[in-house]
């Protein structure tokens, strides 16, 4: 089954993400360096805690030109939080002289050191990775897993398929991606025994799929197109924040390249953004009503942000459609200053009127309560009867996207709160050509659009 | 539970629609002159045959003014149909020397006589109306039946209720209208021992109801909201072509009568016609798209012309909603020379693409399929995957209604085929403000349409 094609381009990502032996070198006496620098100041404290190299560097599996070191200090689980995070903070500063402190499950430092990004975090000790106190206790728990499972071949890997899941834009499993993380990474690929193996068997796939590498016949309850039982924690599905789109996607550019082997998958690329000119050609072209309601982006997270933009697109392209815009396609764009939602409609305008139906004639009471409100309403048609029912025709709420949207209206739909509050800061809403005036900042988004891939 | 502000008008309709004795003794005078002029006739033919003058002058049930008089030549069963039809005609023509032939069910003989119109029209004279060979051989039985059970009071319970129906528009028979027929109004009135006590029970009515006046245990099999057993043949649904929504509107007026007692419920009235002007003012105020598909009025009799229209008029309005035109209302006007498939859509323009879903990315052979179909397809956005699917964008067919009526799609849907041979012959589309072209000659529809009633 083995396809000779594969194998080729294979060898030649693997050339290119495989760190060289000066990288390695050079990575390991920064590490020693880093974790001495810790050593000496947990040894200050009035507690004990070790310090260790965790994640991508420390399993071997960090992809070339990667510079990320993650060093850990690990303190007993009886700590209090927030001498944890004291100590955390403290250590931190140490090693990072000019870090700044960042916000995960707790506060940490992070910081450039000798030209690799350091995040210095602090964890609890935990007995096992069952026991976590936060998420982060875990990471030890995952590298000694991993340690014990991968040998070089499968690091190589590894690093391959991240690659392509970076090249096909699925990799990260923060909140905006909702991809594949790097531990779910390397349990598939130790899973199916190669990067090769496991895109031909997710070529095939048919979600829901559900993985048990640990053979811990972990917890069955999890609802989510891929499961991947965690083997240092059965309770915990590894794969719980890739959406059923991005498996999806990995499924489509897992047959691409068994079907079309070519480097060209494994490296990122991002189109030409669009002049404005050629959004208008477009909108042009396609006779639409695209809406984009235009804010400044809130000071939040991403793992909040994206969240919330996705849910009030949701709220908003549910009202569109049930007030009869009828949504084509919707996404957002979001960068540092400014944010918009943006929606294809089918249509600018609606009639000004629309049918209300009353109920069926031979339910006497609710019927005769219907016609009575109706029947000498000057602004609305009817009441007359249809198939059976009363009808009548009054006027529609909102007869122009552009009126909904800048109603309160829009307040009333499901929207991420903070976005409700930039939203009540101010908006602006561009309808139809108008549009062409996100082509700045937002070009590149628009030119993947108006030019959707898998 | 009389309601004396009902008795008041019923008792001021009456007078109105009960023959005076100077109508009456007319009525009696001519009927008597057509059967000795038929049965001299009959005595002319070489076979037997009986002649009875039949229907609502027989029953003493028709309204004041109504000047239809029903003579039956009755043939034996055994005469084969050519022959009975040869006969009754030449009969026809002794009794009628002006008349000309129509035809129902039999060629009859239909004129003026007197001042009335005559049907004379041959039927055979069957063993009772369960045997009969067409429809018209049980209107004898009918006659005798209503004949023993009919009093004064009630025959003029039943002329207040055909006023009745006629005034809000559902009396009839024919399939133009889908009304009461004479007779089923006879069996009602009779059924609840007069006017009053029919709305009433009528007024609470939950559809489907079931009368068996004559107590026969008829077939249970009949799908109709109105279910009247025909008392001279239990296997025959005397509302058979009652339409729902007649039998609703007949409901709502008869609360509406109870409610608000008043004789005007009792008159036809029509509106005034609608300008063109005034047509345009409605369609502005309602900013809605009206089409009108406009024909030569096909020559064929309503009893065939009217079904067609609606099952043309479904046709084309299904057509629409499933190509995103999203019908309001529609409805069909038909004169002597020029017909109109009148339907009101929320808009005449569509994007130029419309979405085309395809299978799940997940069932790889149907999904690779789709995929490969569209991906080389420069006239197509996408695929992209969308809710585990893929998806593409694709030219849509018809992105006007105007485009779209113009098509010969106009000939997939599902026409009455006299319809669609009119429409072979040449049509015109009035879009929006042209409709209001149609306001000569169909100035009262129009006035209908916009200010629609129950």
């Amino acid at each position: 089954m083995r396809d000779s094609r594969v194998d080729a381009v294979v060898a030649e990502v693997r050339e290119g993400v495989v760190p060289d032996q000066g990288e390695q070198a050079t990575l390991e006496r920064v590490v020693e360096d880093l974790l001495d620098r810790a050593r000496t100041a947990v040894a200050e404290l009035p507690v004990e805690a070790d310090v260790v190299h965790v994640g991508s560097t420390a399993r071997g599996t960090w992809t070339r030109g990667d510079r990320d070191i993650d060093v850990f200090v690990r303190f007993p689980p009886d700590l209090p939080r927030d001498r944890l995070e004291e100590f955390g903070l403290q250590v931190g500063h140490h090693v990072l002289p000019e870090g700044y402190e960042a916000f995960a499950e707790h506060p940490y430092v992070t910081g450039d050191y000798r030209g690799f990004g350091v995040d210095l975090v602090p964890c609890y000790r935990v007995e096992d990775a069952t026991a976590n106190r936060s998420a982060v206790d875990r990471t030890p728990f995952h590298d000694r897993y991993l340690g014990s499972h991968l040998n070089d071949r499968l690091r190589g890997d590894v690093r391959v398929c991240k690659a392509f899941l970076k090249g096909i834009g699925v990799y990260g499993s923060n909140l905006r991606t909702e991809g594949f993380s790097g531990y779910l990474t390397e349990l598939l690929v130790l899973a199916f025994d190669g990067f090769q193996p496991l895109v031909e068997a997710a070529a095939d796939w048919h979600p829901p799929v559900r993985l048990d590498p640990g053979g811990t016949d972990g917890d069955e309850g999890f609802d989510h197109p891929l499961v991947v039982v965690d083997p240092t924690d059965p309770d915990r599905n590894v794969a719980a924040v890739l959406s059923a789109d991005n498996l999806a996607r990995f499924q489509h550019y897992a047959r691409d390249l068994l079907d079309d082997p070519r480097p060209e998958l494994f490296a990122v690329t991002e189109p030409e953004p669009l002049t404005a000119s050629a959004v208008r050609a477009h909108v042009e072209r396609r006779a639409s009503t695209p809406v984009a309601i235009r804010f400044a982006t809130p000071s939040i997270v991403d793992d909040q942000l994206y969240p919330q933009l996705r849910k009030s697109l949701t709220g908003i392209t549910g009202e569109l459609d049930r007030r009869g815009f009828e949504v084509l396609r919707a996404t957002h764009f979001s960068g540092e200053a400014e944010t918009a939602l943006f929606v294809e409609c089918a249509v600018a305008d609606l009639p000004a009127v629309e049918r209300h139906k009353g109920p069926p004639v031979q339910v006497r009471d609710h019927a005769t309560e219907f016609y009575e409100q109706y029947v000498d309403d000057p602004d609305v048609y009817g009441p007359y009867i249809d198939a059976g029912r009363y009808v009548v025709e009054r006027e529609r709420g909102f007869s122009s996207v552009r009126a909904l949207l800048e109603s309160d209206q829009l307040f009333n739909v499901s929207l991420g709160p903070d976005i409700a509050d930039a939203l009540r800061n101010g908006y602006e809403v561009a309808v139809g050509d108008d549009v062409a005036g996100l082509a700045d900042p937002f070009g590149v988004e628009l030119a993947q659009y108006f030019d959707p891939r898998p």
